[in-house]
C-alpha cells in the first residue's frame, strides 16, 4: 500500500471530457481505458449526453456516483481548473491531466499551470501532468491515458518492468520496444509537466509494488532531488535496479529542455556523482535502456568484473573481449584446472583459453552448457557471455544455456534475430543483445548495479562532525579579505600554510622571521583579483634582504592600484602533488564536494571526483582513487606516496563545512593542496570563497582565486 | 580491370572435392554456386565419379577442360598442396581454399600452411584462404563458397557494398544484417588465414569495381600496412569510404586474436592514428560499422559538425541533442530570418529552435519537408537529423523527406519498425537508425569520412628534408653516452640546450660560466638509468661555488656507483609548457612520430598524439592542437601563448630523422622540450635513444630516459 494507491490501483475512474467523437482525446481515452477491460466502475462526464460508447454519463463529477479514485481529465486547457473544483467537491483524490496547453508553452500558459496548482492545492487534488499521456497499470488492467502503446492496437506483456518518463514520446518509445519483444511491463507513468506528483513520487511506488522488480525513468529535470536520492538508496536496500536517462546534459540539451519543459535542467556532473553515490544508474542511450532493463528483469546482477566469454565464433569472441575490456572488465585466463576440465567439451581446433571458442563445427548446446557450467563452478569468473546465433531454432537451446549457470549471462548474436524469433527476445531465457559493444555496454552498467548494492551494504564511514555555523556578511568584494576567508577555513579545522598579515616593511621581514624561511608574499588587497597579473606574488624569499625588497616592489605596485600596502606573508609549501579541493552548492543537489588534478593542470584536465557533501573519509579516498592524476598521489616514478590520508581527511573536512555552511556559503576552493609524502601532510597554500547572495540566485565573491 | 579481376569475375571455375554428399564441404560449395545461378562453366572434380550433382565430373584439374579462372578448395588439408599443383600444372592461376587446418590450429597446421604457400608460389597460383569461407560476387552471380548467408537460404540484395572480413563468422554476419534489412552488396571476402592474398588486395580491387561506392572490413591483423594506408589514400581521391573494424585492441582481444589467426596485433594507438592519418574509418562496433555502411551508401558525406536537428517529440530531440554534442557535433541556434521562415511551419507550441520541434499534432509530411528544405537552403546546417517513427506508412513519407534536401540526412525513430518495413530497411530513402547514441555515432563517423576527404584534397605540407643516414652502433647500453645522442640529434637540426660534458670539478666549473649560470648538472654514466633516483641531478646551480659543491656531491655518487666521474652541465631552461616528443618504430606501420604531455604527466595522462612519421610542419601543428593540454600551449590562465610554431618545428624534424634512420634507432625520446612563449623558441632539456638491435627484434638502451 503506497501513498498512490488510489491512484495507480483504482476501483472507479471518471473521464472527464468523454465524447463519442471518435479521434477525440475524451474519446481516445474511454476507448483506451475499456480496451485494457479496466475491472472497476468508468464513468464518462459529458455536459450534455446521458450516455457515451454505450456507458451511462454524467454531467459533472458532482453528479457522478461517489467513491471516484481518479479523474482522467481530456477538456480544454481553460476548463481544467474548473475541473478540479468539481473533483474537491466529489471528493475525488486524483486528477490525471491529459490536456496539454500549461507549463510546456509560452504565452499564458505557465499562468494556467499556476492557477490548476492552486486549485489542487485548494481543493486537495493530487494531478499528474498536465500534458501528461497518462498512465498504464499492466497488473492490474487500467490504462488511463493515450497513445499508440496503451491504445490497444498493440498491447505489452503483463510483466516486471516499471517505465516512469516526464517525455511522452519516449515513454512511449520504451513500451513499444517492451511490446515489440514481449518484454513484460508492470506500469508506465507519463508525468507530463509534473506541476504536482514527479518523477520521485511514482519511482517510490515503483520500488514498494509487488509487481515491478526493475524501474527505468527518463528524466529532464528532476524536480525532488533529495527523495531521488533517497529512492536509489531504497531500491539497493529492496535489490530492485533503477535505471534513470537524464537528458539535458549538453549545452544543446539544456537548451532543447528548456524548450520542451520550460524549467532548467542541472550541471550535468552533479548528476552523475549524484546518480552514483545514491547507486542510481545512469544510461545516455535508449537502447541501452531498454538492453540493461531486459539484463536485469532476469534478476542475475554482477558483483565482480571477471567476465568469461564462450563463442562459436573466433573472430566473434575476439571482438566481444576487446570492447568487453574496452568498458573496464577483465576477461582472466582459466586456472589449469578448469582448463583441463574445459578440454573435454572443446574440439582440438577450438580455444581453452578465454574466450573459449568452440568453434563453428562445434556447434551443441551440450558442449557450451558443458563449458558454461564449468566455467561457472570453478568461482572464477563473474559473469557470462556467449555468442551464439539468435536462429529459429535457438529458443530451447537458449533455455538449457541458461539452467546450466546461476552466473548473470548475457547473449551475443551476431545474426539478427529470424523474424520469427522477434517477437519473443525479450522473453528469452537469456536475455541477448546483437552487437558486441551492446553487450559490453549491458554488463558494464550492470556491474554498476551491483556495486552500487554492494556500497549500500557495506555501512558509508560517518562523515566528520560539521564545524559551528558561520555568517558571512555579502557584502561584496570590496570589503572582504584573504585574514576573513582564511579564519573561516581555520573554524571548520582547515589550517591554512603559516601566514602572517604585514603593514609594513618591518612588519614583514618580522613575520617571515617568525614563519621562517623560505616565504611567500602576496599583495592582499581586498577585491583585488588576479594578483600575479599585476605583479603582486613574490615566491621563495629566503632572507631578511629578500623579504624586505620584496614588499619595497609590493607596496610600489600597490601604490600604483592606489590600494593599501598590505602583503600575506606565508610560508612556502615544500614540492608536492598539487591537488584541488573545492565545494559548490548545486542549485538542485545542494552543496557538493569536489578533489581533482591542481594547479595550472585543474583547468585544462577537468579531472575531477564530485560528491554530494558531506563525505566521510572513506569516501573521500574513493573520490581521489578515481582522479586521472592518482599514480602521482600513489607515488609513480619511483617517488615516494603521498599522504593521501592526510588529504582525504581535508576533502572530508570541507564537504562538512560545505553542508553545514550552505546557507552563506556557495563556493569554497582550495588550490593547489599540496600534498607531502606519506606522513608529511598537506599544505594548503591558497583558498578562495565565494558567499551566497541574500537572494541565492547571485552571489559575491569575497575572497579570490590564487593566481 | 584489376589484378584480381580473373578471380572475382571468373568465366569458369573448378569445385575440386565436389561430392555428392549433402552437407560436405565440396557438396556444399557446388551447391552455392549453383543456387545463384553461376552463368560461367562449372566443373565438379570428382577422383572416381563421372557426374556429379547433374554436371560432368573431372578426376582432376589436369584433365579438366582449359580456361579455368578458379579452383574452389574443399578437400582434406593434406591433399590442398597437391591440388595447388594441379593448378600450376593446369594453368589455374587462383585457388579458393575453404578447407581449415592450416595457420589456424595448433600441431603441425602452421608448418602444413607454409608447405601450402611454398606450392602456390612454385606453381605460380594465387591463394585465398585456407580456412576462408570464399567471396561472393552479388553483381556477377558468384557464389565462390559456403555459409549461411551464401547458401541460398537467404540472399542479399545487389547493390554497392562490398565486404571484406578475416573473420568468415564476422563477415558472414554483415552480409546477414544486410539480406534481412535489403541493403545492397556487391561483393563479399572471407580472407581466411591470408597465407597469400590478404585484405589490402580485396580493398584495392574494390576501389576500383565500379559496382562498389563503400567498402566495409573486418581486420584482426593487418599484413600489408603500407598497402592498406595507400588504399586508403585511393580511397579519398576514388570518394569511396573504407570503414575497417581493427580487433586485437585490448590484451584480451589481442590474446583471442592470436588463438584465432596465429598472429600478432599491433599497438592499438597506431592502428588509430595510421587509419586516420590514411583517411580509413575506424569502428568499434559491429552495429556501427552497419549503420556507417547503410548511410554511407546514400552517398551524402558531411563535411562540417552543424547539424540540425527537427523532430516531433520534445524529449527525442532533447536526446538527440544531448548525445549529438557528446559525440562532438554542434547544434547552432538558426539565424533570425531562419526562424521567421520556419514559423510558417511549426506550430505555437512547438519551437524554431534547434531542435526545431514540430509536435506530435503537427505531423505533416509537407510540414516536415518545409522545415528541412528552409534549414537546408539557408546554410547555416551541414546535416539534417530527423525524428520520424517508422511505422507502416512511413516509406513514402521518408521519400519525401529525403527529396526536400541535399544535405546528408540520418533519421531516428524512437519506435521500432514495424515487422513490415523491417525488410526494406536498408533501402529507404533516409537511412535509419533506432536510438540516439547510434544516431550520433554514425553521423560523428560519417563526418570523419568527410573530414578524411578534405585533408586529402588541402595539398598535405612537405616534411622537411630528411637528416643525412646515420649508423648507430648496437653495441648495448654500456659503451654509448649523452654525448652520443646529442650529437646525432644535432645532425638532425635537433639542438639540444646548451651543455657540456665535465671530468673534472674545475672542468664543471669552467663548462657552466661559459654557458652561464644558472645551470643543471647530471652524472652522465654511460649505462645509467634513472639518475634522479641514485641522487645524480642538481637543479638551479647559480654560481661557481655552488657548481663546485655539486660536482663535489656527483662525484661521490659516482664513486659510490662505482662509475667514472662525468657530469653533464647544462644551461637551465627557464620556466615553461613541457611537452614530450618521440618516435618509435611500430612493427606494422613503421617510424611514427608522438608530442603529447611531458614532465611527470606524461605516463599518467597519456595525453598523446601520433603519426606515421615524417610528418610536416602543419600536420606536427595539427597534432599539437588535439592534445588536452593545448590550451596551456594556446596560453591558458594570460598566459603569453607558447611558441607552438618552434614546437612543430622540432616534431616534424624528429620525425624526419625517425623515417630516415629507421633502420638503425628503434626509439628517440626528448623529454621534457620547454616550450617558451611565442619568439621564444623550445629548449631541449633531455633526450633519450635507443638503438635498433641488429636482430630487428630486440632492441638495446644506449641513452637513457632523464627522471
Amino acid at each position: 500500500m503506497t501513498d498512490l494507491d488510489r491512484l495507480l490501483r483504482p476501483r472507479a475512474i471518471a473521464v472527464v471530457g468523454a465524447s463519442p467523437t471518435p479521434g477525440s482525446l475524451g474519446a481516445t481515452a474511454l476507448a483506451t481505458l475499456r480496451s485494457y477491460d479496466f475491472p472497476g466502475a468508468l464513468y464518462p462526464i459529458h455536459p450534455a449526453r446521458a450516455e457515451v460508447s454505450g456507458l451511462p454519463a454524467y454531467p459533472s463529477l458532482r453528479a457522478a456516483p461517489p467513491g471516484i479514485d481518479v479523474a482522467v481529465v481530456a477538456v480544454a486547457a481553460e476548463r481544467v481548473p474548473g475541473v478540479i473544483e468539481d473533483c474537491g467537491a466529489a471528493g475525488v483524490p486524483f486528477a490525471v491531466v491529459l490536456t496539454s496547453g500549461f507549463g510546456e508553452v509560452g504565452g499564458d500558459g505557465p499562468q494556467r499551470q499556476a492557477e490548476l496548482v492552486a486549485a489542487a492545492r485548494r481543493h486537495g487534488v493530487r494531478l499528474v501532468g498536465p500534458n501528461s499521456l497518462g498512465f498504464l497499470n499492466q497488473t492490474d488492467g487500467v490504462a488511463a491515458g493515450f497513445g499508440v502503446g496503451m491504445a490497444g492496437r498493440s498491447r505489452p506483456e503483463q510483466g516486471a518492468l516499471a517505465i516512469v518518463s516526464q517525455s511522452g514520446g519516449m515513454g512511449l518509445s520504451i513500451l513499444n520496444r517492451a511490446t515489440l519483444s514481449g518484454l513484460g511491463v508492470s506500469t508506465f507513468v507519463s508525468t507530463g509537466n509534473e506541476a504536482d506528483l514527479a518523477l520521485a513520487d511514482f519511482v517510490e511506488d515503483a520500488l514498494e509494488a509487488g509487481d515491478t522488480r526493475v524501474i527505468v525513468a527518463y528524466a529532464e529535470t528532476v524536480r525532488q532531488a533529495g527523495r531521488l536520492v533517497a529512492a536509489g538508496r531504497r531500491a539497493a536496500e529492496v535489490r530492485k535496479p533503477l535505471v534513470i536517462a537524464k537528458i539535458g546534459a549538453t549545452e544543446a540539451g539544456g537548451r532543447a529542455v528548456r524548450s520542451h519543459t520550460g524549467s532548467l535542467a542541472g550541471a550535468d556532473r552533479v548528476f552523475d556523482a549524484a546518480f552514483r553515490q545514491a547507486g542510481i544508474v545512469r544510461v545516455h542511450d535508449l537502447e541501452d535502456m531498454f538492453d540493461l532493463a531486459t539484463f536485469l528483469l532476469r534478476g542475475r546482477v554482477p558483483t565482480g568484473d571477471r567476465v568469461a566469454v564462450v563463442t562459436q565464433s573466433g573472430g566473434g569472441g575476439a571482438w566481444l573481449a576487446d570492447t568487453l575490456e574496452r568498458e573496464g572488465l577483465v576477461l582472466p585466463q582459466p586456472s589449469e584446472a578448469l582448463k583441463a576440465t574445459l578440454r573435454a567439451f572443446v574440439p582440438d581446433f577450438g580455444s581453452v583459453l578465454n574466450p573459449v571458442d568452440l568453434t563453428a563445427s562445434g556447434i551443441s548446446v551440450e558442449a557450451f552448457a558443458s563449458v558454461i557450467g564449468a566455467m561457472s563452478a570453478s568461482g572464477e569468473y563473474d559473469a557470462i557471455v556467449v555468442l551464439m546465433p539468435l536462429l529459429d531454432v535457438a529458443e530451447e537451446a537458449i533455455a538449457g544455456i541458461a539452467a546450466a549457470t546461476e552466473l548473470p549471462i548475457l547473449g551475443f548474436s551476431h545474426w539478427l534475430p529470424t523474424p520469427a524469433l522477434r517477437p519473443r527476445l525479450g522473453a528469452l531465457a537469456v536475455p541477448y543483445v546483437t552487437s558486441p559493444a551492446r553487450a559490453a555496454r549491458v554488463l558494464a552498467a550492470a556491474l554498476g548495479v551491483g556495486r552500487a548494492w554492494q556500497a549500500h551494504a557495506a555501512a558509508a564511514a560517518d562523515p566528520p562532525a560539521p564545524p559551528e555555523p558561520v555568517t558571512v556578511a555579502a557584502t561584496g568584494a570590496e570589503a572582504a579579505s584573504d585574514a576573513a576567508t582564511f579564519a573561516l577555513l581555520s573554524a571548520a579545522g582547515l589550517a591554512m600554510a603559516d601566514w602572517r598579515m604585514a603593514g609594513s616593511r618591518t612588519e614583514a621581514v618580522a613575520a617571515a622571521t617568525r614563519i621562517g624561511f623560505p616565504v611567500a608574499m602576496k599583495l592582499s588587497a581586498d577585491g583585488l583579483l588576479h594578483k600575479s597579473d599585476v605583479g603582486g606574488v613574490r615566491l621563495g624569499l629566503t632572507s631578511a634582504g629578500e623579504v624586505g625588497a620584496a614588499w619595497d616592489a609590493l607596496a610600489a605596485v600597490a601604490d600604483g592600484l592606489g590600494v593599501p600596502r598590505r602583503a600575506l606573508v606565508q610560508a612556502m609549501a615544500p614540492a608536492g602533488v598539487e591537488i584541488i579541493v573545492g565545494t559548490a552548492v548545486d542549485p538542485i543537489f545542494g552543496p557538493v564536494v569536489m578533489a581533482g588534478a591542481g594547479g595550472i593542470h585543474a583547468e585544462v584536465l577537468r579531472d575531477v571526483s564530485l560528491r554530494l557533501a558531506p563525505v566521510g573519509v572513506d569516501e573521500a579516498r574513493a573520490m581521489l582513487g578515481e582522479l586521472k592524476v592518482a599514480p602521482l598521489l600513489a607515488g609513480a616514478r619511483g617517488r615516494p606516496p603521498a599522504d593521501v590520508d592526510a588529504l582525504a581527511a581535508v576533502v572530508s573536512r570541507l564537504s562538512a563545512a560545505a553542508a553545514a555552511w550552505r546557507e552563506t556559503i556557495a563556493e569554497i576552493d582550495l588550490n593547489p593542496v599540496v600534498v607531502l609524502a606519506r606522513g608529511e601532510g598537506v599544505r594548503l597554500v591558497d583558498a578562495a570563497l565565494v558567499a551566497r547572495a541574500p537572494s541565492e540566485q547571485t552571489s559575491e565573491q569575497i575572497s579570490e582565486q590564487p593566481a
